[in-house]
């Protein structure tokens, strides 16, 4: 492409519905997403079933962003344990916003209070994305049970962001250093470069 | 007392609430609430300002309740360690239940996203109570850093609760275990009897 292509209503409206989700909760209003992205009922009714549809898709649309901030690129870091604690760094430093308000995925699905939601179920894809990455360099680092080391990963990942998010915490290391514990007591080292 | 007094509106109201807001979140309107409760519209605004007050109330209300399901009553056990297991049990069992939604006062910050809230303040309150038990009994134990495994403990705490509670987490032992990787690394071992 040579161009920027100029948002499609469907982007603006997605747009606008997960910073307003975030900022105030899954309780807003149609009308006030609308507003937000300047496009009017008519148009959202013509792109979306509903607001259970906006919110589902608002939600996805986040994935690619949050997995590009969260996630190291391949190779660097390369140890399975500073890909790991990669993530938590990234995560304070996000936390660190004023604007943070935690996980925008555990939020909607704490808020829904649904699993069965549609938006439930792509905030837990968009989590278990996380938790399979974990594993996955659990694995290849060769520790003994590398599905229970993510999962311990993930309560440490959903407690401290939700802890950060509610203003209970300043991480200030906390997340970062509680699973460098936890990586510890698999086995997986500091200096181990992974198999 | 030689008669069980029969709960008062207020009191209706409040556990009517507690329940609804549990299941269903912050954003219940009053008119469902006073419904749950069988108490007219008129009676709850004698009682309570407004919405706002019902639901710091409702959450002040179930706090000794919560107290009482987590926290070990005094001397049993004895040992710090197994003290602050004992609340990662409780956790587990109640996460358990097919009601479960996670810990009420997480949700209810996380859902008013405004920690000057007062049902926000009240729940801060709740949730810094937890901290503190496991601040003093890491102290108990002679800990080199009590302040920060408490902190650490109460991520666990509430990324379990989180997790278990939007159902991506069956806990089977994940939470009481996750704690005690913790408290072994603090050097709060098994066995220990506290001083």
């Amino acid at each position: 492409m040579t161009t920027t292509a100029k948002p499609s209503s469907r982007d603006r409206l997605l747009d606008a519905a997960a910073e307003l989700i975030y900022r105030q909760g899954v309780g807003t209003g149609i009308d006030a997403l609308c507003k937000a992205a300047g496009v009017s009922k008519r148009s959202m009714y013509q792109l979306f079933d509903g607001k259970d549809d906006v919110l589902a898709a608002a939600l996805a649309r986040q994935e690619p962003r949050l997995t590009a901030l969260l996630v190291p690129p391949p190779g660097k870091p390369a140890a399975p344990r500073d890909r790991i604690l990669y993530v938590f760094q990234r995560l304070e430093e996000a936390a660190a916003s004023p604007d943070y308000r935690g996980c925008p995925f555990l939020a909607a699905q704490v808020e829904l209070k649904d699993p069965g939601h549609p938006a439930s179920a792509v905030a837990a894809r968009g989590k278990q994305a996380l938790t399979d990455f974990f594993q996955a360099e659990a694995e290849r680092a060769g520790v003994a049970e590398p599905g229970l080391l993510a999962r311990r990963l993930a309560i440490v990942y959903d407690g401290a962001s939700a802890r950060a998010g509610i203003r209970s915490e300043v991480l200030d290391g906390l997340a970062v250093s509680t699973a460098a514990l936890l990586l510890d007591a698999a086995g997986l080292a500091a200096g181990d470069a992974g198999s």
